[in-house]
């Protein structure tokens, strides 16, 4: 079990990439230098899995000896099943910081909802941890993470010394601008932004139909305060997020609505 | 395919305990009064896999005669998969309405976020539906929806009647009172709540550790404008729901911060 210390801040990595991506391997090295970290990911790949939770199979948690010098386990689940079973099993007190990541490909706009980067920082922050979902902007497995590592290390610190109100997050993502360098850093809205669906259709061998799912990403929103224009012009997105969904603005046009006397069956 | 008529409004029908269950064959009878029908559910249980897509597995969509008189189609992905594939390859122009459950248990509060039935309801709303989830607070498979029917019905027609402007949908749970009267409905926010675990620690035969996700739903929230308030009194909650997760209120605090500055590696 890891050593409950006080004066170092304790750290719970996760990812969705799963334990062996490069990643994760890259925040790992930032984070040991910062405090005490404990990392529990999943065992595969769990990318778009979502908020997704293991409630129909047992789950397996196996300690491994993935970073040198860093308590780690695999689990069999998702990344918010990471999260749970790291808060209910493992944590000796509540960490000072969660951070998951850094994810292999942006989760900037829409696809923070698709996330199991994010969702596993989500989860944290619903247990009131502070939290971070990184990732860059570049799907490859040999994603260059080194330009990114300057600027994690200053937000995680940052982040520990502000803190953040029960009900925010951080989802910051990391550009891989065509010169290499990245300009800054931006506080950003999320922009308004969806897939729009393209499924391959095939057959298989036996003359049945089946589908992959393939889709183009379309930016909606042409405001310059957005995570899409900040990483489209060379900056680090920062994203305060929350998992309050309610449209608070909504309620009382809602209120005029005929549906509050109950109905005749 | 569905026929494209002008007259009727064009529902598309979704869910996350699969196309067998109960629930989405009440919900399907109640549109079938308001509409032409189109279902494209899961073809098995997808509980708890909030907004988890297929990426790495091809799907397979399969037509099948499960409620009379309506075109039908089960789903081997999750309850969003359904949705993108209905939007992709089914459906012969978007909906008037998507209605999602009706669900074997309660979405209220942070249950939202884990939802399948939700998410589904999410992904019609990012493609521009006017959309609904709808559940019902009994968990059990044969849970009576009739009372619920009449409410559902008629927030459906209003629904229908008065829009809602993009980047919201309704996030609906209808109580079971002792009394088995509901009195009304209340416009609500989603309450602050979360599930603290408690994983259930067991040994295989080959004395390997497993372990089973349960938990205690903690309600943090005394308010009584929430939807736990509403469904502990007997109302059913309406919550208008968003997918843009930025808390704005946070940005201009985030942007004291001293993180703009590329840092020094």
């Amino acid at each position: 079990m890891i050593e409950n210390r006080s004066d170092r801040p304790l750290i719970l990595v996760s990812n969705d990439d799963g334990i062996t991506a490069p990643g994760i391997r890259n925040l790992v090295e930032e984070m040991q230098q910062i405090g005490d970290v404990l990392v529990v990911a999943p065992d595969k790949p769990q990318s778009a899995m979502g908020h997704a939770i293991t409630i129909n199979q047992p789950l397996r948690l196996t300690k491994v000896n993935q970073f040198p010098g860093v308590e780690s386990y695999q689990c069999t689940g998702t990344p918010v099943d990471c999260v749970k079973l790291a808060i209910d099993k493992l944590l000796p007190r509540k960490p000072d910081l969660m951070v998951s990541g850094i994810n292999h490909g942006a989760n900037s706009s829409i696809n923070v909802i698709y996330s199991g980067t994010m969702s596993a920082a989500v989860e944290a922050a619903i247990d009131g941890m502070p939290a971070i979902g990184f990732s860059l902007c570049d799907f490859s497995w040999d994603a260059n993470f080194a330009p990114a590592r300057p600027f994690i290390r200053k937000i995680a610190l940052e982040l520990l010394r502000n803190g953040l109100p029960y009900g925010t997050l951080l989802n910051v993502n990391i550009p891989v601008p065509a010169d290499g360098e990245i300009k800054g850093v931006r506080i950003c809205r999320q922009a308004i932004a969806k897939w729009k669906e393209d499924f391959d259709e095939r057959q298989d061998p036996f003359n049945r139909k089946y589908y992959w799912m393939t889709g183009k990403f379309i930016n909606m929103d042409k405001g310059e305060d957005t995570d899409e224009w900040a990483l489209a012009h060379g900056y680090v997105s920062v994203v305060p997020t929350q998992f309050d969904l309610t449209d608070h603005s909504r309620i009382s046009a809602l209120n005029t609505w005929d549906i509050h006397d109950t109905p005749t069956p």
